[in-house]
């Protein structure tokens, strides 16, 4: 008897407190939780560089890599596209449904994501510098906007594309991007849309099971 | 005799000479030249919000929106992989090369846009803003290293996944985004990247079109 080989995330073997439930291997672990599909991750040091080769599998040197067999995948978006391919669960195999899903699938990683990893970027990482201040109000004024096109868009259904689809699962991660601060409950649709996202049980598998895996910090 | 119904791409009417050869509608150009499909566009006035109906078909009431027939699509990931799926001169159509190149695609939005288009906001919108050079300082490192990166994936071959792509007409548009800086040119294989895409006679004919759909400055 054969078994179908799991696939493998690479995921980081530890990271600070505050990156913790943000690594984007969250993502994928979810997907997978969502079909019940068991995989095994491949833990990395995150605070060294990875092995040169690691390259030729995440040109980025970041977390996940994805491997399914011969198949080798990386960035987030396209990970959760194959895995929406999978299984209909996570997406319309076919039509407007399909298209609408990933139209807000890319929406999650380019039109929102970016203004809301810029805030918290310039909140954790440089909040000492003298120009944060002035750098974080003119964005987040780009931020406020975007995030409330996808309020109004969420009017009248619990997910972005109708039911639930991996674009749920790239904008809800991405808006917990910005869980140090009170921008996302400004608009109630929108923190509504982010805890029921956070509420479904594979959500919390997949947290948990990342949170497992990080070792006890290192010396 | 039917024929077959012409997409149509949402673009504006007018935009300023900084923008000009920057607005998304080029990238859905570019791959229907790349595969001979005519196409019509529906200019729209980018001084002014768009009509309240247009959000139904672009959230963020950018350009451009996408229409096939009956089908609608919206963010320029989701259009160039629509059409990639319709073409394989646009998109290999399964295996490796078909997810490598959609890694890519991703990559080009969610990886390298988003530092490409920071520094690019900080010189033309925020230029005079006292916090602007620190500010930028700080970005350009990030920006750097992720253009470094992709540099170092071109190494051997002339499009990001071995044959060209829609992953190369995000890209190479992307890269663009800096032109008014020397940025891309500290990357000799990067910049050679970027000049072998914007010779491409399909890139010259979209690029064109934009320039022609232009009304002269509204008063």
């Amino acid at each position: 008897m054969t078994e179908t080989p799991r696939p493998v995330v690479t995921a980081f073997a530890w990271v600070p407190e505050f990156a913790r439930g943000l690594v984007r291997d969250l993502r994928v672990r979810w997907a997978l939780e969502e079909i019940g599909r068991p995989y095994a991750t491949e833990l990395l040091n995150a605070r060294a560089p990875r092995p040169e080769e690691y390259l030729a599998r995440q040109p980025f040197d970041q977390v996940p890599a994805f491997t399914d067999g011969d198949l080798q995948i990386f960035e987030t978006g396209a990970i959760l596209l194959y895995l929406g391919e999978q299984d209909e669960r996570l997406l319309p195999p076919a039509g407007q449904d399909r298209w609408t899903a990933i139209a807000w699938l890319f929406s999650a990683l380019n039109s929102v994501e970016p203004i809301v990893q810029r805030i918290t970027t310039y909140d954790l990482r440089h909040k000492d510098e003298p120009w944060t201040p002035g750098a974080r109000e003119a964005a987040l004024g780009l931020c406020r906007q975007r995030l409330a096109r996808v309020s109004d868009a969420l009017a009248g259904r619990d997910w972005l594309a109708g039911r639930f689809s991996v674009a749920d699962i790239a904008m809800v991660t991405v808006l917990n991007i910005l869980r140090h601060t009170d921008v996302v409950a400004e608009y109630p649709a929108l923190a509504a849309y982010k805890a029921r996202g956070e509420a479904r049980p594979a959500y919390r598998r997949a947290l948990d099971a990342q949170h497992a895996d990080f070792t006890p910090e290192p010396a």
